[in-house]
């Protein structure tokens, strides 16, 4: 049976509610074993909120646990105060995403579903990584990671992160380019089981540069990456990127590489809102996540959507299959 | 009665077939007078493809025609080859535009509405302005006008236009924010007559710059425009972009303005498909236009969509009664 572990996320956030609600949708005795990483007082706490109607038993830590029941992992001492970043939150969701990594890197468990973290609340804990993937990829070491987003529909990667817009044309290089494709095969083929992936390319500039009339990117390192990479013939581009969304290109191909953050999220989550998956190709480990946030505003009232985070597991059970083969 | 222009556009791409197609739909003998700027050969050929369904006659040149007909202005002689940029089709298109823009800037006529171009086919007529916009600005000899799209539902501004993303960071700047926010006030004041506009500003950054963290415009360029605006209160933001879009908040304002161009034409052509419509605000005339371009690639197919112009002379016909009150 395949083990799932789900980390709780920011506990001052929705991640302990709405992972209760989704664990009480997607339980199944004999399908999976799922383990939680949550201090207990704050799982006990979110219960008031949300019952669980999945049956639980809290363990200090993992065991190889033979029973149905959902493993809630006390990972700390954890105290809640919603809606804030705090230290502690920051502690908390980092220790919860150190144990996951350990337990999967190991094979102990077949794949980790991340809760939101806050940013803030890392840094108060003074840990200097920026996020999940920053974690998971550095503890893996490997550097041609990529982050993709996941709908039935739209599946895309991005060839830029959290990079200022200024520092754009900078950091993507034909050879940055070219390793994203790369990513992009080995991932389409190994977790999704696409075996002739189809992958277009969008521009970087409006019009995808109006041949050179309006930035030279496309010309210069995008075209050129194109066509030496050792994947050219499934790639297609560069697209002019409105024009691309404009006649829904997004459904003819596997997956959509993006040069920036907001030139894919944006059109993702109008067209995702709810159900997008956030997930970090390129890494021996299988970890998605919710695209969405901590949503600290409404934290603790049991309104929180528990839409995408559900998806975010059957994708990791899904990209785990997929491995297996 | 209002009169409205219609220019032919580039002659060998969609521009003549829409321009029947739309007319036939439109054309009221008594609401509005219409005038068509297109060689009579054109006219004539496109004619056995789709066949106008409204009276017209051939004149040389404008008049004041009393009559409910069709004004066909036979501009220049014209040869078509379709599919094809050429020096001719750029001459055209150019002389079009040039005489729409005399008329309307005299008050002869109340709008213009313009069919695609190709910039290309400009190149080739040595015409040196890269499209419509900055020809009618250059003309009226306006410096704050402002590229916006138009749909029922969401409105959207920009700050930068045909700009390499290279260049954002230098080209955008607190007085040209502030100077966008005053073009936008005026026109959603005069053009759309609406008194107390809200508008809602977008970040450049990924999540809006994260607290500077990922690029500092939103705090040293955005915020103090927003803050010293003499329309402040009028104004929200900087939004991180792709939340925007994901909460749908462009619904809860009267225009979003955007930084940079795909920002904004990404969500608005995948929103609005087939009905987004052009507008140059800040001008003394009033011209638009559909949002998609020559379609060189289905040119006499007959195929063409018509939507977006007829859309886009509902506009031109609101935004004219807006301006006379």
């Amino acid at each position: 049976m395949k083990k799932f572990i789900f980390t709780c996320g920011d506990v001052n956030g929705i991640g302990p509610e709405i992972l209760i609600k989704a664990i009480n949708k997607i339980y199944h005795p004999t399908k999976s074993k799922i383990y939680l990483l949550c201090p207990s007082e704050i799982f006990g706490l979110t219960s008031k909120i949300i019952k669980p109607i999945f049956p639980f038993k809290v363990e200090k830590k993992f065991s190889d646990d033979k029973t149905d029941k959902v493993i809630i992992i006390d990972l700390a001492k954890g105290e809640q105060h919603l809606g804030e970043a705090t230290k502690q939150s920051g502690q908390l969701s980092y220790k919860a995403i150190k144990i996951s990594f350990d337990l999967a890197y190991k094979g102990k468990i077949n794949a980790i579903i991340t809760a939101p973290i806050s940013k803030t609340a890392l840094k108060f804990a003074g840990i200097k990584y920026p996020g999940h993937t920053e974690m998971y990829s550095g503890w893996c070491k490997v550097n041609n990671y990529m982050m993709m987003f996941l709908s039935t529909d739209f599946k895309c990667g991005l060839v830029t992160i959290h990079e200022p817009i200024k520092n754009l044309h900078k950091i993507i290089t034909e050879n940055k380019i070219r390793k994203s494709i790369d990513t992009i095969v080995n991932s389409l083929l190994n977790d999704f089981g696409i075996i002739k992936p189809s992958i277009a390319v969008l521009g970087l500039n409006p019009h995808a540069g109006e041949n050179g009339n309006i930035g030279r990117e496309e010309e210069k390192i995008i075209k050129p990456a194109l066509e030496k990479s050792k994947y050219k013939d499934l790639c297609a581009g560069p697209f002019v990127p409105d024009a691309f969304f404009a006649n829904k290109l997004y459904l003819k191909y596997d997956l959509v590489l993006g040069m920036y953050h907001d030139q894919l999220l944006i059109p993702f989550k109008l067209l995702n809102f709810n159900n997008g998956v956030n997930y970090t190709a390129g890494l021996p480990i299988v970890r998605t996540s919710p695209d969405h946030g901590t949503a600290f505003d409404i934290a603790g009232k049991g309104i929180a959507d528990e839409s995408s985070i559900i998806d975010a597991f059957f994708w990791a059970d899904r990209i785990s299959d997929a491995r297996k083969k």
